[in-house]
């Protein structure tokens, strides 16, 4: 077996990959028809099913770079982020304004500590 | 020997860093007067090279992000992406639009896994 | 003892993760009254007491992401960077051009190896 695992691969990108521990991943909210809360709460949501998918979960997560299509979304972002991220189990996290594709209000590169 | 190993150092930055089995990497064009679509496969060829001097090649790739100067050029980015990302071995990736220097279209980080 | 390591944490973020012997965090300016190059002396300061923190130093550093919000501010930058980066250990790098809070003028995302 290979040391590195994908998982979810499309022709494009793997949805997750693991290596020594490590798992990278990239969420973008699937339905981008949904506002910028909707689609924050999206992308919360599906890295809590990423994190279940790898046997872990949000206590496992390392580090998340936030790109915001506009920044003005940051007060509604951390609000949503502030009811999700576990109390003692907080990961370092940058926020900064980035282009998006048409329609994208938010993307996150995660990196988690994962065990299987 | 250190556990750290760095490859192409310059006074600046290094050209690669290696630690723990993880590579890490930027890559731009290096000749920038070349178009859009000339420094995206000077990059993608640059990363092949990179990973062969690295004993490795594009199935050791495990994320990549993608910094375009004008996400007008996904779709040319996305043709020549897609024929070369191996089968089987897609890498996690994210696309944002940023300011770059003067002149570069495209810019990347690369984590790849090696074993040297 | 958990596999991961939090220092400095907060609700939102934590200001150091360690995993694996790898150490994530991001840095802006404690003090985001000062201009550009204060803010980037500051933040190549806060590196150094946060690898020191880790039982590191410089020459621990593998990558990092430097976030600007005026690429003009890029040879101020350099200048600043190229006194402070050790000779023989330089670390990977990509600066891009984003948006940041109204008030910073930079933000750095550093990867590093730990032992501790």
């Amino acid at each position: 077996m290979s040391d590195i695992r994908r998982f979810g691969e499309q022709r494009r990108y793997s949805d997750v990959v693991l290596h020594n521990g490590t798992a990278y991943w990239i969420e973008v909210a699937e339905d981008a028809t949904d506002d910028g809360r909707g689609q924050v709460a999206q992308v919360l949501k599906q890295i809590d099913d990423t994190l279940v998918s790898l046997g872990a979960d949000r206590t496992r997560v390392l580090q998340i770079i936030i790109f915001l299509a506009n920044l003005n979304d940051a007060p509604m972002f951390n609000e949503l982020w502030d009811a999700w991220v576990p109390v003692g189990h907080a990961p370092v996290r940058a926020t900064v304004q980035v282009g998006l594709q048409t329609g994208y209000y938010v993307e996150m590169a995660v990196t988690a500590a994962v065990s299987i």
